[in-house]
């Protein structure tokens, strides 16, 4: 794909991207140093902390023996007192078997530890929500799908994350027919109420309608099967998904079941490579690898596109390429440019909606709640402000609200 | 077994054993009445907490990502380094199957979650460790065997927890020979250290020696099993062990490998039920069931028998019946008398040192070390004085220095 379009982009344009890559990589490398002195100064970043007092033996008698003896006879007479009684009513276990993590591939369980930690950090600071990490010694689906079963009593949610497409999706279908507890894959999902959110502001922004305009979804993993699924869900009908081979469509013989499925829904009429997908859309959503959208590519869209290069940490385009280019509107998932598209404004309102209002499956129509309830956090969108930052007090409880 | 006694046991002692346990046990239902609302207030007794500042977007580029790619990327290459950059280095899973709760019997693992996490704030409290409940929803040996091993890398040891016996010591064997970190099922090794540490200060008040005190244990479950094991490896000799079918020895056709591997190492010449064990010792063990250690029974011991009645919460004897009928020195399991067997004086410091030292296998040596640190945490020992409390300053430091 990358030889491909390197043909036909100019040399100049070829090292402006390459010193831009280069640049964020060195930011990347300073940033790296200051992560990796913290993990080490702290030895990770979670505590697991006793919210009783135990100060005496008293205490000791009510929290532990003899008195616990009780909560454990109550709850042995009837396990859904467990949501009462125990952790299990604000707990999720953040579970990953490390075979896609972050943009770094699959480097196992140990590696996926440091992500899954700071996952439960976030969800603790912006959703209240006890989450520990799980990381599987198995990329097995069978062995995954078995494992959290027999772990989930302790848990009142399944936060499934970095875990390589296709097997994510059939880990998260079995997961959610065995268990009584929400069970969701951020990578997916998330991911999907974040681009639906920026996505429903940038159009409002740029007054264009859901009926008429052209989307395009580069790459079909985890995030890019789950975004044009609820997008069509959502009701728009002009969508394009290309994977590393070029658009995905019904004539192609190579694609598993899950790529078939989003051929059949998809746009059947479209043929050829990324170019030809890009091609007179108005909005680009890339998850996929940074670097690949040229000026070249987005100058062949229609006028102000939107891009949404949303690879990381070097995004398909950097923002002010994609600008002068012609972009109108640009979000990427970093923190250093305007329009960050992170999945931590939605995953901690997700599952604390979920523990809050005893919702046991998430659906495709609460993604889209929280997604609007999301790109409503906004009260003015403008070109650099389509969708809210973490830390702009209520967005959690605004994404909560829309999970009952 | 309760037959037996009581045809030999006076009505009126029978009815003062009666009364006592009616009395342990309304006290018993104030506490457990407290427990229970202390358990719904809090909905559980863990919180899990960033260990990490998240203040600001250059905290969270840290903690997440980008930053923690870096992290992530180094322990790729080398897992042995998750234990300097995760909290590997301070974690424990405490994994229950929920077979043997407290005195409570089989309840599944839901009812053994409140139990685990005190369990865990104990280890916080009192150790400094941070560990989280793991309850399992199968009771199958290779099924726990399996799931410990594909949910170990994120932990730096495993707490086995009230697991029933005999699958207990071969859930243990199979997990430390899988796993590099160290494997304690505490209700026995915890149980042991404990009453090993009590009995060398009670051998010290009474002026015993090992060579020629005559101790019975009553009970082959998980704990009397691993306290028989412990006190024969220290050196005690004249030791027998009973079960509810009385005394185990070589003519039994009815032990499992077990219970044959205690009657070929204990008392082979000795036979009959715990009357004609109890007969001439020194000292009684009860890891047992509450109230069948009878007067007629103290008095048939030796002169100012030592009495160790460990059944949780209604003891095999209680205190001053024991006491009136001859007992010099009395150890129960609970916090409301002296002389409290309680395994919180060794878990948190066992798991403390292993983690502070990179223990791989806590052996019986470092045990008993345990055992010797704890007994010398009381300096001047007396009849009400042979442990030492929890609450005492430098009870888990003695205990984790001896594990190394």
């Amino acid at each position: 794909m990358e030889q491909v379009l390197k043909s036909f982009v100019p040399a100049w344009v070829q090292v402006v991207s390459v010193v831009y890559t280069r640049g964020a990589m060195e930011t990347q490398d300073v940033l790296g140093e200051e992560a990796l002195a913290l993990h080490r100064e702290h030895h990770g970043k979670l505590s697991v902390e006793s919210s009783v007092p135990l100060r005496d033996p008293h205490d000791l008698s009510l929290a532990y023996t003899p008195g616990v003896a009780r909560v454990s006879s109550v709850i042995g007479k009837n396990a859904e007192l467990a949501r009462e009684y125990t952790i299990k009513r604000n707990t999720v276990a953040v579970v990953s078997d490390g075979s896609a993590i972050l943009g770094l591939g699959n480097l196992g369980p140990y590696a996926a530890l440091p992500v899954m930690e700071g996952k439960a950090a976030l969800f603790k600071k912006f959703g209240g929500v006890d989450a520990f990490p799980i990381c599987l010694a198995t990329q097995d689906v069978d062995a995954i799908v078995e494992t959290v079963e027999r772990i989930a009593p302790a848990f009142g949610g399944i936060n499934l994350e970095d875990i390589s497409a296709p097997r994510c999706f059939e880990v998260e279908e079995r997961l959610q027919k065995a268990l009584d507890i929400p069970v969701v894959h951020d990578d997916q999902h998330g991911t999907a109420v974040v681009v639906l959110a920026g996505l429903l502001n940038a159009l409002r922004v740029r007054g264009l309608n859901k009926e008429s305009v052209r989307i395009v979804v580069n790459g079909a993993g985890a995030a890019g099967t789950a975004i044009s699924k609820l997008l069509l869900e959502y009701g728009f009908t002009h969508l394009t998904v290309c994977d590393s081979k070029g658009i995905i469509h019904d004539d192609r013989d190579d694609l598993g079941p899950y790529k078939k499925e989003l051929a059949r829904r998809t746009a059947p009429r479209e043929r050829g490579g990324l170019a030809d997908a890009v091609r007179n859309a108005d909005l680009f959503i890339g998850v996929s690898k940074g670097g690949l959208l040229t000026e070249e590519l987005i100058r062949s869209m229609r006028p102000d596109p939107i891009v949404f290069a949303l690879a990381n940490p070097i995004p398909e385009v950097m923002p002010d390429l994609a600008k002068s280019a012609g972009a109108s509107i640009v979000a990427t998932g970093r923190s250093d440019f305007p329009n960050q598209a992170n999945n931590v404004l939605a995953f901690p309102g997700l599952f604390r909606g979920a523990l809050d209002h005893g919702v046991r499956h998430i659906t495709d129509a609460m993604f889209i709640a929280a997604a609007e309830a999301l790109a409503q956090a906004v009260p003015h969108p403008d070109s650099e402000h389509i969708l809210p930052s973490v830390f702009d007090a209520g967005v959690t409880e605004r994404v909560a609200s829309a999970i009952r």
